[in-house]
């Protein structure tokens, strides 16, 4: 296996996640050469004329000179995607991805021909625009970088991601499959779901109230700014993980009725404890975000 | 009555809304005199040292030299306040306030003795610190800042209002009391009850999970920012506001299970559509926002 600075990484989807990764590979100089494969040929000639791929093609043909392949399209897209590799790649080729749920596509890994090299692989971190025109190489500097290994995964390919991850400025987490996607139900997609209750909730009565969008401050917006997230990637997401999101969606639903009883009937000193909790372990969060980024 | 350059402004409460604005009306040099009242001695020497009042004290003796009365303690503090003003006011003077909801506050002025001027306030504006040391002459800029007349309310007194509103910067939005309650029990005290429910849910996960908070990216960060918001402000906002708040907290937890019931069942066509429908609308505010910002 060839060290990542020798390497030929194809990254397929070139889309927000994928684009970032390819210009931050580029602008780092991380690999000898970088190639892309996107269903869109606009997007294909957009990345060639920006540079930062030597190669972009709509085929997988163009998957037979890579060393690894990276594939960073939605996660159902990934799902169909690897049974249909083993034609296009050499022996010896890494299978990693950038999936933002880690088990059926770990799962859908390991049916992969004993030939080939796979690890999971997830950046925590995003944004509500999308397409390669939004791609910036800055994304993911900084960021968690989930790496979910298989059983079957060889230690040289786990340090040729961990080799990837740095080279892009993020920091590797190595996780179990399931562990990763049980949290990031509770860190991500909630917060998508619960968002996106809200914005219906209150959208469903904007036609009583004329000026009602007026009164939105930053509170609204901030609370509701991930519901703009892609609608395909976040279906996948959540078509993805649909135990683990349900269960977390259920029990904010419990948490939120549970607080409107205490509205309603008037309990102060509960409530007070419930806020100054909630709000308590907010600012810890806050506190320990400052710290990191220091 | 006098005209606001002509007028000297008490301001009740020196916190980060009151402060504010004292800050924003003694750098605009909107009024002949500011004066501040708050129960602790501290903000009153830290307003008095920083110059944007001319006099603070702890009792309300201050106010007899006042033309005009702003209240900007938290709301059920406004409420405790209101009777107790008639015995230090002279005749003819305005009483209005910042409380951030408005029907009971204006009740409660409603019962004021005919010599008194009130109107109620709100500036739609926040931020997640507290206290004079938080207050910012920027904070109001721009933002929409409700204004609720009684059937009382003198022509003259709205007017003084407006300009007072103006000289900070802000935008004056006449509304009717209970009206703005319902909306703000959407916009605002929905948003704060979901990043609420959100934080408890996350933190009752959290024993479970390890790394469960360094999964949590900027998503989950701005999604729950507002759950950090002062407890004492927040739980008299909930409890002077009490069915509006519990009814839209009741609504969105629908909304939240009608999205699990559509992720547990797999209903593919009609989850995108929900997902879709709230991405819309909530990319239609931010383009509105931005428009509104240029």
């Amino acid at each position: 296996m060839r060290r990542l600075a020798d390497a030929t990484v194809a990254v397929v989807g070139l889309g927000l996640m994928g684009g970032s990764l390819a210009l931050a590979l580029a602008e780092a100089r991380a690999c000898r050469r970088l190639v892309g494969v996107d269903s869109d040929e606009a997007t294909c000639r957009a990345a060639l004329a920006q540079g930062c791929v030597q190669a972009a093609d709509t085929q997988l043909e163009l998957l037979a000179e890579a060393d690894a392949v990276v594939l960073a399209t939605p996660a159902r897209a990934i799902l169909a995607l690897l049974p249909r590799l083993a034609g296009h790649l050499r022996p010896g080729t890494i299978v990693a991805d950038l999936g933002s749920t880690k088990r059926e596509i770990t799962l859908a890994m390991a049916e992969l021909p004993a030939w080939l090299e796979p690890i999971g692989g997830h950046p925590m971190c995003g944004r509500e625009t999308a397409g390669f025109g939004a791609a910036d190489a800055t994304l993911l500097r900084g960021a968690f970088f989930a790496l979910t290994p298989l059983a079957r995964t060889a230690p040289a390919t786990l340090d040729f991601a961990r080799a990837l991850v740095q080279a892009v400025g993020a920091r590797p987490l190595v996780l179990d499959a399931a562990e990763h996607d049980a949290m990031v139900a509770l860190t991500s997609h909630l917060p998508f779901l619960a968002a996106t209750a809200l914005v219906a909730t209150v959208e469903e009565s904007a036609p009583e109230h004329e000026l009602l969008y007026r009164l939105a401050a930053t509170g609204y917006a901030d609370t509701t700014r991930v519901a703009a997230k892609s609608t395909p990637v976040m279906l996948d997401i959540l078509l993805t993980n649909r135990a683990e999101v349900g269960r977390a969606a259920r029990a904010c639903a419990r948490q939120l009725l549970a607080l409107a009883d205490l509205i309603d009937a008037g309990r102060e000193t509960e409530l007070r404890q419930a806020l100054a909790a909630a709000a308590d372990t907010r600012r810890a969060l806050a506190a320990r975000r400052e710290g990191a980024a220091r």
